[in-house]
């Protein structure tokens, strides 16, 4: 195992949990890399891919903006999405990959040259840069076909016989290597079946991440996504990704203590309920990583962004764990 | 008059004219300022103009080209359009002066931001940042409504009774002040009523340029667009502008002296003639700058590119004017 003189650390999923855990990290002297899981489908990226046969660029953007060291307004302009006609919908920071992608040829290439101009902190490594879909099949048989349609999928929780990306997509090799050369790797917080599963259905990752030697760390959601994973508790969580790893392999799993207000768990109760912690084992760490709402946040008014981990908060618990590495 | 060290050129015009002076001059030591027109309304630029409401991008992303220092896979970034779908057409360096100019809530701080991303050496100035259309009524009485209108008419050499911006703008005072700091100003090649004379139409610009000591030079077209300028001299040029100056002001009037192959001017037949040279006076410097076939343009098969000033002949006659200064 080759080292720095800096940690390292891996983390895997796509999204805005990615997002939460690499903002609050990249404050602190470590060796940062996000894996990105590449089977978004919706909005701008599902568009994307679908007009101009590009890589989805979306998740890549989010941990490229959490890792950038640059400016306020080159940040904002990534993010920018425009209003109206034909780019309708359209962040820039996605159009910005897709025209690297075409220009460079490689989108692998194009998320180092963007990480270039965001003066990004760390790597940010697709999981795999094959053309992918993920699809679901339900137990009723229904088979949902895309991450968007799973994303919206009321009927998750009723149970489904399969999850699987097609075609079967190899791993890209940095991320073997990335995995195999960790000192902590973080997975979650993130939307269970859409951000980090997804990653785990690519040949190859779920065996790393059984021989590396890293300690393992699962962030487990705040909350559930209704029809998702409706009364999921912390356990339901962890076994879920245990079948896929083929084992548990998780050295900590970090749970938070702090309840948000009642009224924002009301607002909340058309998305999803509160995950409810069943598990108690040496391994589990409480902490209160509840953030509070921010200015962006009230600007927004997702519902599904007002009960989110604090990126500070869950670094410092995380940075705790490398301090005793 | 208030001069640093280096020669101060300011190239006034729009379009590819502007672009193949500025790449010439960007390699020698001069102060450059690119001031740009405001007029062009087609294609990508037209779209955004009207979807988007923002001022038109596309000349100044090719004067951003012009002088950038950034490596060769940036600049090929900006100009890459896009093939297909809702963004069919769009340049992305477009793209990007409209999203820095909804971010930043500035046309002229976007143009600064993206003059950054692409390391560029100089200035780029829009004319106004009026929001303006050019706008012309022929002869005929038919009003031409836009700058690609106008492009498109093959009647404008049938006589037009007037040009105008429609509102009439105010200009950015930094033109005033580049042009009365300036010690060379250059003017043409390019688009005599769609690239040029739409600097001379907005507010000062013209009284600027009649008081300013520096000295003017006219670079004289290579071609006649057919239906525009049809038959047109080079003594016509230069009557076209002096009547909007007022007077005339150049002090040299640059024209060149090689003539292409008969095959290219045959290939050219359908767009337009040669620029047939009547001047003869001590102002004239007659010069050899025609362009080659570059790879680009042999990739590209834009007639229309095929018979071009070349950037480097072109910024050595230039900057012999300027050692003289």
């Amino acid at each position: 195992m080759i080292r720095g003189s800096l940690k390292k650390v891996v983390v895997i999923g796509g999204g805005t949990g990615n997002f939460v855990v690499l903002k609050g990290l990249k404050k602190y002297p470590l060796d940062l890399t996000a894996i990105v899981s590449m089977a978004d489908d919706g909005g701008s990226t599902g568009i994307l891919r679908d007009e101009l046969g590009v890589l989805p660029p979306g998740d890549v953007r989010q941990c490229l903006v959490a890792l950038s060291n640059s400016s306020r307004m080159m940040r904002s302009l990534i993010n920018y999405r425009f209003e109206n006609g034909g780019l309708g919908g359209h962040s820039f920071g996605n159009l910005l990959l897709s025209a690297l992608e075409k220009v460079t040829g490689s989108f692998e290439k194009a998320v180092e040259e963007a990480g270039k101009i965001l003066y990004i902190k760390g790597k940010v490594i697709p999981v795999t840069t094959n053309q992918v879909r993920l699809k679901m099949l339900l137990n009723n048989r229904k088979l949902l076909e895309g991450e968007k349609d799973i994303y919206l999928s009321q009927e998750i929780d009723q149970g489904y016989k399969s999850i699987y990306l097609e075609p079967y997509p190899k791993v890209n090799p940095r991320v073997i290597e990335e995995i195999g050369n960790a000192d902590l790797i973080v997975i979650g917080p993130g939307g269970l079946h859409t951000s980090l599963i997804p990653n785990l259905l690519v040949e190859g990752v779920c065996e790393a991440l059984c021989n590396s030697d890293a300690k393992k760390i699962f962030v487990v959601n705040l909350m559930n996504r209704k029809g998702q994973t409706t009364g999921y508790k912390t356990s339901h969580y962890l076994s879920e990704l245990v079948r896929f790893l083929g084992k548990d392999v998780f050295d900590h799993i970090l749970i938070n203590t702090k309840k948000p207000p009642k009224s924002l768990i009301d607002v909340y109760a058309e998305e999803g309920d509160l995950v409810e912690n069943d598990l108690d084992d040496d391994r589990v760490i409480f902490a209160d990583m509840l953030g509070g709402l921010t200015q962006v946040v009230k600007r927004d008014l997702l519902k599904r962004n007002l009960i989110r981990h604090d990126s500070r908060k869950l670094a410092e618990e995380l940075t705790k764990i490398v301090d005793y590495l």
